[in-house]
């Protein structure tokens, strides 16, 4: 019994040293021009697309792990609401999302005003005046709105199996189209949280992950748990009804999280910089291992049995542990943090429980507290971060998001209600409020 | 119940000027030429390896999609179907179909005859001869071979539930070998649809997609409706077995279809042409993001409930639609465009149960429907396009099409039947004719 | 009934002379210097990263293909298996493999010794003195773990449903960080094999699937097969539980595989070599629509129903016969050897069966069986290859790794126990290792 308690503790405990002492790649920038211009535009452009569709891809690692976790008679909403949240993203950060995140020089309120306006990609054919030390605008807003998107699939999942379709989907309007941009600004668009601060979040663990864990905390406190979930004290386990879709959304997410980092390095038209993209690959996947491991031992010494859906949620707390600094670690320190990810996820799951806080997912585990976790992580194996320039960003983004998203829910709920009918929750999201089951032959209900 | 009416067709007439308005990125061809040969034909190569597998992958969303989309029953025998036709594309476009599309100096008889042979790649290592203006033989057999495939891959999911294996096996034959590569010659060969008509097709609307849904068509009424779909004069809905599937095929085409349209650009030397395929991506995913949003909207207007199906397809009818001119169009064309063919969709599928064709999974209205609106469409967005130069094609790739596949598909009815027996049809062609169960402890059948 | 074993023989005798008349590409190695070595350093870097990225993909394929080919009640099992098996490759491979596995100068003693170390990855932004005319250190060990993972993941399969959670890791632990990077060094870390023998295994038909093959081999030998598989003198077949799962998974493991071959050509810095990666590419399609249709056609005329389970290790078999050597033949030839290994599994199937060795998921025919097929046929169609050179590889190879792995198992056979009790096996491993079932509301038990 007390070793339940000693073991993630002591664990806890021994892999902070351990991933202080396994900065095993010392950081020696080497200073190269690329060889040619035009040949490092193309090389850009097109690592942006294939990152970009992995990042894509993701969307699907998100709709099968949902799909999978929820019980069957919420399937169908949750593909549905994963295929309209990502159409929606797509639309919102063209019509607003994407100026609104690049808004010029620093963030001040003329130049946010100024940045409400649809997105244009450079003219067919290329442009005589294309400033060839990047990449195309296009391949950049492709590959920008994925992380957009992102963020609104983490959403979904917290809230599964209780949310009305229409409400959630009017919140990730703003979402993808406000809150996200808003604070990436801060820090992607040249903002405070980057100039001011020398904040550091290389692909997101904050400006990603954490957003869209603190916009499903906001609605999952105000939309409540669902019917049953906690009752006379006791925690009651809804079991997800497809584990193995569920294994092949993390899957999924695993690809795609090499275009996620990859990608962030935002350049590869040098061997410095495919060198990094190289070493960010490796550093994400073995994050991501050591999270799943960290997970499966954790549950093996706490519960006797290894847990899979633990094992999966481990492996994406692994990959958010590492986003925001895939690229100063070595392997090893990699590793440690994704491991150090993954036992927190474990430990995550039963507090948030024990709050009564009913994440379907694990949503808020992952994303949010690894993404906190993450981004403070930065500390340990890049020494241009700083703790206030780490802790503080986290804190500002946090009650911005928090704040914001919560407004809205309230709204939402006040004018067009947040929940479905008791009866409707009973009967399960597809009957009631779609009329088509994901699998109508099988459900024994 | 006439608001059910009037709303798609105001819809329609509120699209189509919107359309036009959206056209938000001039055409600026910028003269530019590759910065060093050999360096453009590694570009273009790898691109058409990274696009090829891409396309490959929609074989896996077509089959996941079809799987999804009919009952427990018949699912191992369509997961066969789709396996085996993309197997015997891969050999057909190899043995034949390869250099019949490419019959040299435009569409002569003799041309023809000659150009029956099998594909040959460069010889390893190269070529000191090799024209390194393009690409590799074999990056370009292994890219054009995807769109034959794909071609095949629509006819399995109308015709399901209720064609022999083998008879459907040998239409593949003939589609992959003869139907698809002859009429494609006609505008990708260099042919008269190409070279007289000045008919724009970027990557395919008219001459895979509509391709595939007229030989479906013919199919499915040669065919005839599964046993008791239409009945007493009422439609029976026959749901789908596994709607998650449905999704993830969904998604997996959605994926693919990046590479569908972005490799159509051919090259990938130059500064213009990666941003060429910039666009080609981002308007890829807009117009499949406006068709998912179109669907569900429409669907939420005339039944009340959103209808996740009609928003899988709506998604690929906004990928089609878009299919025939992904790169002049701005993201706001591209979406509305899309969002014309989800509205399209919505409004074909009660259209064809109307005319009693029976299309199981919806391949008719998305690939053909939708294809024929696509290759309209390049009128709204390409000053280069004519209306003749897109209706006459049109009409003659959709004649041939739909003259020879039924012959063929009625050859197959006289020799070989094309239909399984009744008792084996309502036994479920799993069990009758291969034996062997999808779900063996799941179904409840 | 005659026939029935008639026929795969007069397709044997018929295959060969074909596959060896079917070499349609001469071998015309053109001498190139790539245009400028940074660039050249770039593309090989990024395609080691997107080829990489494709054979992690197949982690997930093995994971479906696994998942759907065994019975509800161990498909959590099997899930978690494989998460936990690509997990711990990734961290052994790190810690001691990837070093072993390039031990130096020659396999020497002391090279072995003085080669247990943990992979270090070039420094961030690259390193003065890196050498240009290879890739980046980082992508190059995320390439080669892949492989590795491969490894581990066909073995899982074969010993599924009976065997207990860890000591199938603790041997996953010995294959990926010592079995297979000490083998795999005689090859490719130029050891004696390379060396002494001049063996020719391009990507791995040896070196990485024979090898999960005989370590597999020696698993069912010692676990013994599933209760009630054979019993009064018969097969009992135990059908896979979710055959779409089975397709996806393939359907993963096929586009995968481009990566494997592909990125094995180890350069894509000139026009040659990206000439070679597509005439691999397409080499490597071809082998596999050669074996799914040879499987196809053989169970027609053995069973007189097609197999959809044969079809897809059919593909599986065309892939693994192309993996040593997917360069040299022509298409032609490619097809013959795909289609060869697909009659070798519908042949090996039933004699496995035969001989009471019970292989869940036909791992040994695809990947023993057709492994060694695979190394054979590099005689066919590349002038290098010697008879000797392929055939006492093989032999050594396959000794060495049944022996050492057979050791393995038993030796925690004796300490840990291999299998779970009768009970357990009856009750399923979900409920009893794992208290959670895949599909809790689907499953009739």
């Amino acid at each position: 019994m007390n070793l339940k308690k000693i073991l993630p503790l002591a664990a806890l405990v021994a892999v902070v040293p351990l991933a202080l002492y396994a900065q095993d790649a010392a950081v020696a920038e080497v200073d190269v021009t690329p060889p040619n211009e035009e040949i490092g535009y193309i090389f850009t452009t097109f690592m942006f697309l294939v990152t970009g569709f992995l990042v894509m891809w993701m969307a699907a690692g998100f709709s099968m792990l949902e799909a999978g976790l929820v019980r069957s008679k919420n399937v169908t909403m949750q593909s549905l609401k994963n295929v309209a949240l990502f159409a929606i993203a797509a639309i919102m950060y063209y019509l607003v999302g994407y100026n609104l995140m690049y808004p010029g020089d620093g963030w001040t309120i003329p130049n946010m005003l100024g940045a409400f306006s649809m997105a244009v990609m450079e003219p067919v054919g290329g442009s005589a005046d294309t400033d060839l030390t990047y990449a195309s605008v296009g391949s950049d807003f492709f590959f920008q709105l994925m992380f957009c998107a992102t963020t609104a699939s983490i959403v979904s999942g917290t809230l599964a199996e209780r949310i009305k379709l229409w409400p959630f989907l009017i919140f990730t309007v703003v979402l993808t189209g406000f809150i996200y941009p808003i604070q990436a600004s801060w820090k992607w668009g040249g903002g405070f949280l980057d100039a001011d601060y020398g904040f550091l979040d290389f692909a997101g663990s904050t400006v990603v992950h954490s957003v869209g864990g603190w916009s499903a905390l906001a609605g999952a406190l105000i939309l409540g748990p669902r019917l049953g979930k906690y009752k006379d004290g006791r925690v009651n386990p809804m079991p997800g009804s497809n584990l193995t879709l569920a294994t092949l959304g993390t899957f999924i997410l695993w690809l795609g999280w090499f275009g996620f980092n990859g990608g962030s390095q935002l350049y590869m038209d040098t061997a410095g910089n495919v060198a990094d993209i190289s070493r960010i690959f490796a550093n994400t996947n073995t994050a991501a291992a050591g999270g799943a491991l960290a997970a499966l031992i954790m549950t093996q010494l706490m519960y006797k049995k290894p847990d899979l859906t633990m094992v999966l949620n481990g492996a994406l707390a692994g990959l958010v542990s590492i986003t925001a600094e895939p690229l100063t670690p070595g392997l090893g320190a990699a590793t440690l943090i994704g491991a150090f990810g993954g036992i927190l996820v474990v430990l995550a799951v039963p507090l948030l429980d024990k709050l009564k806080i009913d994440d379907v997912v694990g949503a808020i585990p992952v994303h949010l507290v690894c993404g906190i976790w993450g981004t403070l992580a930065v500390l340990i194996t890049n020494p241009d971060a700083t703790v206030t320039g780490q802790v503080v960003p986290i804190i500002i983004v946090g009650v911005f998001t928090f704040v914001v998203a919560a407004v809205v829910w309230y709204i939402l709920k006040l004018t067009m209600g947040l929940r479905v009918s008791e009866e409707d929750e009973i009967l399960g999201l597809d009957k009631a409020e779609l009329g088509m089951e994901a699998y109508p032959e099988f459900y024994r209900g």
